[in-house]
Formats: structure tokens, sequence, C-alpha cells
């Protein structure tokens, strides 16, 4: 088993630290996306869509996206939990996953997507775009910052997938300048929180 | 136990679609989002994002996020499992799924989104990257064109929740005259068997 990453982007960030609150341990091999690695010919085998991050199994078995790969994992290892485990868990989570990743990831990442020189050339940029996704970005730091002036963590009370989302979307915002701001002391004191657990290092 | 949904628009669609593959029965009631009925305050208890569906249960538990809603009810009633049973059914579905969001279901929605009278005023449109999107959605129907040349269904031999995703969006595409093209006989022959599917008239 082996999963193929890249150090700098978020997506694979997120695999990373689930794996770190299982407990897990795989190995990693980077693809230096930076070079155009995950273009290749031998790359595309395991994922036409030739994005990282993907994990083969011994198999053979090519498994992307990295909520895909999450999953795969929370199967074979439910515990600790972090999809839930009744029914309404189950639900609940998975609906403040989706919202962190359509209105914090996506704006986030649509920012950096249109508006970097690394993207230039790699996919069709619309510069009118950018300041669209930013303001979205800006809104849902807003919206967090009272979301997390209810409930310690963005599913309620326990860490879960959704926390990860989240703090790979805030952390990966600061390259775009996209920044907590003075008064979101909330969403400041969570990052702090979930920053401290060593998972937020893996 | 209640579903607020809309009839006209592909999320709600997806759930509804979902529902009748399991064969189960929740009342529905319709929010008209073209008066603008999903931005009342009432709903916004519901969903503070104020989007359809949303599913309010008999303990007033509020789960939105179409996949949310479809999660609860295949950990709720597992059989027949569209979300898939082992490890690596549970993560080659999940990656499918996701493929047809990312990369058919978001290009076919942006289209719209940035393009039609609903939504001139209710977002900030961006007509410059209309065509991007298209041109995208476009794309991912001849990727679609080849996959299901290999496979009967989108995730492999059995019909899955991904089967759903994508049959909504190559649905909803008509709107924005994207079109399955003759040459995508394999595309065609898909759409033809899952919209045979009594689920799919839901």
């Amino acid at each position: 088993m082996k999963l193929y990453e890249f150090t700098g982007a978020p997506n694979p960030r997120r695999v990373r630290v689930f794996l770190a609150e299982k407990g897990i341990h795989v190995p990693f091999e980077q693809v230096d996306i930076m070079s155009g690695a995950h273009k290749s010919a031998d790359f595309a085998e395991f994922n036409p869509i030739q994005r990282v991050p993907v994990l083969v199994l011994n198999d053979g078995t090519a498994i992307s996206e990295s909520m895909a790969i999450c999953r795969y994992f929370e199967a074979v290892q439910p515990d600790p939990p972090l999809f839930g485990k009744t029914p309404i868990e189950i639900g609940m989570i998975e609906m403040w996953n989706r919202r962190m990743e359509f209105h914090v990831f996506r704006p986030v990442t649509d920012t950096f997507r249109n508006s970097s020189d690394f993207f230039k050339g790699r996919i069709p940029q619309v510069p009118e775009y950018v300041e669209v996704a930013r303001r979205a970005a800006e809104k849902s730091f807003t919206w967090l910052d009272e979301v997390l002036g209810n409930q310690r963590f963005i599913a309620g009370d326990k860490f879960t997938i959704a926390d990860i989302t989240a703090l790979c979307a805030v952390d990966f915002a600061r390259v775009s300048k996209i920044r907590i701001q003075p008064a979101q002391q909330n969403l400041a004191r969570w990052r702090e929180e979930v920053s401290a657990r060593p998972s937020a290092k893996a």
C-alpha cells in the first residue's frame, strides 16, 4: 500500500491529518506537482484525473479523491470515528463537512487557482472570478466565526473530518492573503485548538 | 419527519431518486425557490445556508446538503447499499461520486448559475466564467463516454449514488444546452438504462 501525495497542497494535507488522527501509518511517495509529475502517463494509470492524493492498495486498486481515501480508512478502522457513528451523527458531520468544502475550501482554492502563477497556463484562469471567490471566502470566515461562537468544533462538541477540511482551507487561504481577522476571535480560538493537535503537523 | 425540497432543482432530485431506490417514503414539502421562500427567516432556522433540500427529523434536527441526507438514510436503512459495503467499495464509490460532482455536476451548475436569468441579482454572476464551465462540462461528457465504454454503471457493475449524481447532472445540463452528442453512444446507452429505472421519475 502506498499513498501518492504532495506536501504543499491542501487536499493531500486533509488525508495526512486524518491518518494521524487515526494513528494509521502508510508509506508516502511525493509526486512533484510543481514539475508536472502528476501529468505523466505512469501516474495517469492510477488516476486519469491526474491529481494527488491517490492511495494504491496492494491488489493494485487505486483510490483517488481525498474524502474517498479517508472513507476507505474509516471503514477499515472505525475508531476514533471521524465521520460519525449513529445515523444522525453521520448526517450532521457530512452536512458540516460539505459546508466547509463548498463555502470555505472551494472559494479559497478558487481564489488561488484563478490568480496564482502556478496555475497560469495549466487551467483557463478567469481573472474576473478572483474577487468573487475571495469575497465568498471572506464572508464564510465571518459566518464560521459565528458558528464557532456556539460550538467548540465545526460539527459540535467533537473533533471530526469537518474540522480537518476547515483547518486545511483556513491555513491554505493565507497563500491568497485571506486571513482570520482580529475581530474573529472564535475562529482564532478554534484554529489555535485544532492546530495544537499533533495531527496538524502531519 | 419532513423533506423540504423543490422539484425543479438538480440537488433535491438526487435525494428523491435515492429515496425511491431505497423504497423509503418521506413526506415532502415544496419550498418555492422561484419566489424566494428559501430566503425566509422560518426556513433559515432549518438551514442558515438557505438552500434546499433539508430533512427535518421528528426531534427537530435539521440535516441539509443532499449527500448528508442520503448518508443519513443509508445508515438508517443500509439495503440496497448505494454507497458500498466493503471498505474498497466504499472508497471506490465515493471516488466516482466525487468525480461526478467535481467534473460533471459542478461545471453544469456553474454554467447555469453564471448565465441564467434566475440567478441574475441573486449571486454575483461572472459572464467570463460561463464558457470555461461549459467547456469543462462538455469535456467531461467526452470522458464519461469513454468510462462507460468499459463499465455498465459509473462506479462499475452496480448502480450506485454516483449514477444518481451523474444522471441529475446530465439531465440538468440540457437547461444550458449541454447535451449528449450523437457520437457519445456509451453515455447515451447508460442514460437510457438509468432513466428507465422507476426511481428516475421520482
